[in-house]
């Protein structure tokens, strides 16, 4: 057993530190500016174009992909970069062309595409020339139950027909995202995990619709392109738009989880880091009642419980990427399960308690605690709520073998 | 003692409960298409208008208020009907003419206010012709420090003058909002408690800059006026503007406190009987993996505990409005700091909680719970954050006398 | 609605206040000593008879029982004077004769016992001539089930024969437990509330074998009488000693539930008051890294935690303890529930949080507070442990009309 | 970074797995029995002496001490066996010979003993013909601060001179510990940590008065020798007997607490592992109200939350083994606080819980549990109170650079 990192890993995190510090940082303030200039608009606001170019040059692109198409690291390696990018969530990992829900789609795309398909939407995606939707959840639905979906995706000569209506498809809202991945099902008396399957839908086919942006907590998060309710009505694309093949949808969907929970988890550790960051530095400047919030025995204990939770979580973290790694994403499932559970409960709590720190600054969009509260209080509903998770991780338990 | 509230109490409850259901939740819908076609506006929304009307009918009208110009009931008396306006905070206690801050400002006009002050902006006000904003809250100081205040307000010639800035002016943003209420110090040299006095400066006045709303977790509550940063630079006002007179204005702001607190808290238990409402009727028509949310012992113990600190809660809450009545506002002050704390905090749990069980669509517009969820969130910042109140409360602990 | 106490009860409280402070705390030492010299004894230490006198003198005997036999009080009379006795669990109640078990088993032989019964059992008891133990929880049984029941009664003859095992029969270990109480299945053809009868058991009788003492936390509550495990082998008693007939065991067990929890509840208050008492003490005493332990911030802050807790369960209690006197014991079930759960719980946390502030002295015996931790953890399990009362309590919270 | 044990640490898991299920769990009904009839006796009980002589045969035996005295384990070696020991913490380590206080005061006669102590003392206590006990807590003073100490250590000719009062000297009731390293003042004028000195004192030396025993929880400990609370009245020993030189103690007590912390940790592991393994047997044979225990949601909840908690946890203690391997245990000083606040906390939260689902048995001696959580809570005040270690770690988290 050994805890420490490895050089590649090293090497990279400093540069990731060295570029968020150095780069993202400083254009937070721009992106507010850009944004509040234009209320209405959905796509990239302009500082991120000159963050992708300088984040290229740094050789921090698309790290969060393994394989020739990617960086080639592991999840153990790209677990402190990740973590980095949390910090500031709205910039940084989408100047690295880490951002979900591309990465996912990336991801997929590279493990499951055709030539042809990898051609059409992995290339530009992978230089970050457009940006994709992910469309699984439905209204009405409970999401955590693939098995429930309800839009159907019918086999009318060469073409596939698609109609059903999704929300929450994050990122849809920009006209970016010229791709997204719609899941729904072919073949309903098939068995229950192989009724699903997924094809590549261009935004702007023929009866696509946008119906409206969804919010989260009063953000509309505009900067990644929101997240979008979708109808489909009769959506037409070739026969060849089918990822894989019919049937192949859930097991793709698993796939895609893996990772993109575990990735959640690392940014969202970073996302705790900065509100500790934010607090240390108020509570070494500010007092009240005669003393400084630093030595303040509730701010005190508060911030030892802080460092605790995230440090028993991090771990836990990066040997869930461990075990990825080297046994594989199944057999992770259930350590997959538990952070995906953990850490956005702990983080969400670290922002609370930050959030206090800071008064009602706190909840304002003057300091960026509520927002990133708002990111992690909504971890706890993706992919199925906690008690979901809670309930299957709690099956598991009670079926392991005892210890002694 | 006796537990039964009498028939006046029972009366009014019984006649508020039957608006609310009857006109104000069928309005809710009419007040999310109003603000979303108006999205620059911050006045209120028309369907106030009509609520407004049918409430002075039912004789729902400033029950806020003791004494001849309210409707004269007791804090205990008010408590019930208090609550069930929680239950749709934006349009419940506007219509009622019973929201913050106006109730708080109507309060110390009623109280200290001379005849004419109170025939220019309490007339007004009561008949909900105008609104006003309470301005307090300073940026970058610790505005649970009533003595932190930097605005200046210095007497010239016949006039007032004031300089300085002051944020979280809810309602202000609203052109409604004719009144503002401004606390600011006008002697630096006398005791700490006797520096500040309160001007009643119109919105309109010369040098009154609205700078900026203010967002809680990315709402704007623009049905209410916003929250606003306000610049005062030389704003002037006849020397008669001031309430009572110089050094009063840190008395007027803690006779304010009290009742605003407990407002607070009785609307607040409105806020988590709704959530659970909605949570009972979801839970009954909806299934996960075949078996009925109200079935599943999560959630059931979920909202065992939800209605064990509600009732418990709801009890202080009416201990307190009774201490209120009959030993006054300053021998409650223990209680009321108690139920300042523990209320937010428990109905934002419960908010939590429910969201849960809505998945997604929970933390969206689609539902309140969300936006409830922030406005109880905000609570545990009004007037200070909860550790200010916890550290107070915990002096007063440790100074009691031994029971035995 | 009326928070303040009647006459009765002040005076009352004035005058348990005066017992138990000038004559009950100091005993306690020689209830230790008494303790300690005699480890095989399992009888009433005699400092109880010097008590018991006093008590008597003091008009503060039987208060617990409504009726002629007893004093007369409603619950909520009782209330505060039951709180207080909880001061000193291990003494004041026995002093003034008002102790579990033999409270619950009173109460019974006063409502459901004939005159001959209440001549034999109830009159020794009122005087405390004797004491008796309360037969029905089963080892290897979910002891929450009353339906799960295995000691069987049968009729032979004249007599009803006994033959089971019980355990957790506290007080039974005591010679002095003259009555034993026992619950058993008369008629498992029965439906399922109707198969059970109670009949009253001399300890003394042929077959009444005490198996052995039970411990809780290490504590043998040999002051008590202890927790014993009996086993009766064809145990016979005649035909008169049924209480009211057979099948009425579970509707006599129902009855005796009510009150003996919200005397749990009430004695539980006291006994967090007294940790509090012993904090405040220590705390203005001692000093840490040069602070005094009441002006450190986290034990304010815990200081006040505790207080808002125990003031809104007080008040829970109260308002079950109304229900109970005006709507009735069965009415209340939902009321009763509540504070069975919530308030053994929260006095456990002050007492955790108590000991901490005691260092290594506050797990050990020289300061009362690991043994009243003892006490309220076991409240947790009786009578079914907390997780039965949530499910149940949850069940007819999903069950309430809405609010609107 | 890697999370695979390496293979010796492998071999000595599975080792000590096959020797205390096979030898030390069958071994728990005898103790038992043994403590059962030798109520007035504290030495080591006749079944540790046969569990001793098989685990020297199977190479388990002083497996905590690093160098050429001990097995040459790291600490990261070690921590799998030391949590495995945890499972059976009355006896496993005991027969081990790994138990505490007897571990710890071989590392310090190991580290800081002369070659006559070691032949003295050392090497008895290798071969656990003696056992020993640390002699450092004081009534009536903060032992979180261990410049409180008042035992006064004089020098007098050739002798030193012990007088003061030591209590919760762990093991001391039993006559087997011939030997106490106590703690005392030789220079009262020295630097803060320059005042104290550690000497090594024959129990039967004159003047040595065991005072009486101590309980935690109503638990005397006995078959661990107890917790002696020990008078000191001019005890003499030669000038050799003191350990390094005048001075040193408080060093000794620093080098004596890393490993000290890490191996409570590493066992309140097992100890929640053994409550989970109880757990699942009984969840799987239970039902009540017709569902089987592991498939009710509230258990599988709490089953997950254990599980994440104690994985998390455990990853914690193995990278503070890992600093303190690599880096040493000074520069781990935050890690070894951080686990010595949550990790006890955690496993006590657990064995709670299990208690719960045990019901009444849960308390009792019939199932280990009780004693588990008692000894779990004494943790939190063991080397004091978890909010001393709290502020410590919060002052810390406090000067930290920032992340970015």
């Amino acid at each position: 057993m050994d805890f420490a990192p490895d050089q590649r890993t090293q090497d990279l995190t400093a540069r990731a530190r060295e570029f968020i510090a150095g780069h993202v940082l400083p254009a937070e303030p721009e992106l507010e500016q850009e944004l509040a200039a234009g209320k209405e608009f959905w796509g990239a606001p302009p500082v991120i174009h000159d963050l992708r170019a300088r984040a290229r040059d740094a050789g921090l692109w698309n790290l969060f992909l393994p394989g020739e198409h990617g960086a080639g690291l592991s999840q153990l390696q790209y677990a402190p970069v990740a973590e980095l990018t949390g910090y500031s969530p709205q910039l940084a990992p989408v100047a690295m062309n880490c951002a979900a829900p591309d990465s996912g789609n990336m991801e997929i795309l590279n493990e499951f595409g055709t030539a042809a398909q990898q051609e059409e939407w992995l290339h530009p995606l992978l230089e970050a020339r457009i940006r994709s939707a992910f469309c699984m959840t439905e209204p009405g639905v409970a999401s955590s139950d693939a098995s429930q979906i309800r839009t159907r995706i019918q086999r009318d000569g060469g073409d596939w027909v698609i109609t059903g209506r999704k929300w929450w498809s994050t990122g849809a809202m920009s006209p970016d995202a010229r791709l997204l991945i719609v899941m729904g099902v072919t073949d309903p008396e098939a068995p229950r995990h192989r009724q699903q399957s997924m094809v590549l839908v261009p935004r702007d086919a023929p009866g696509v619709q946008i119906v409206r942006p969804l919010t989260v907590f009063g953000y509309d998060d505009r900067d990644h392109g929101g997240h979008a309710e979708i109808a489909f009505d009769e959506v037409r694309v070739p026969a060849d738009a089918i990822l894989q093949g019919p049937g192949e949808g859930f097991a793709i969907a698993q796939a895609r989880l893996g990772p993109g929970r575990i990735h959640h988890c690392m940014r969202a550790l970073g996302m705790a880091e900065r509100a500790l960051d934010l607090v240390r530095e108020r509570a070494s400047a500010r007092s009240t009642f005669g003393r400084k919030l630093a030595d303040q025995g509730v701010l005190r204990e508060w911030g030892a419980e802080a460092r605790i939770q995230i440090e028993a979580l991090r771990l836990l973290v990066l040997k869930t990427a461990w075990l990825m790694d080297t046994v594989g994403n199944r057999a992770a499932m259930t350590e997959i399960q538990a952070i995906k559970i953990a850490v956005p409960r702990a983080v969400q709590a670290v922002l609370d308690r930050a959030i206090q720190v800071f008064g009602a600054a706190g909840v304002s969009s003057d300091v960026p605690l509520a927002a990133l509260w708002a990111g992690s209080r909504a971890l706890r509903l993706a992919d199925g709520p906690d008690e979901v998770h809670l309930s299957s991780l709690g099956r598991a338990e009670f079926r392991r073998p005892p210890v002694l």
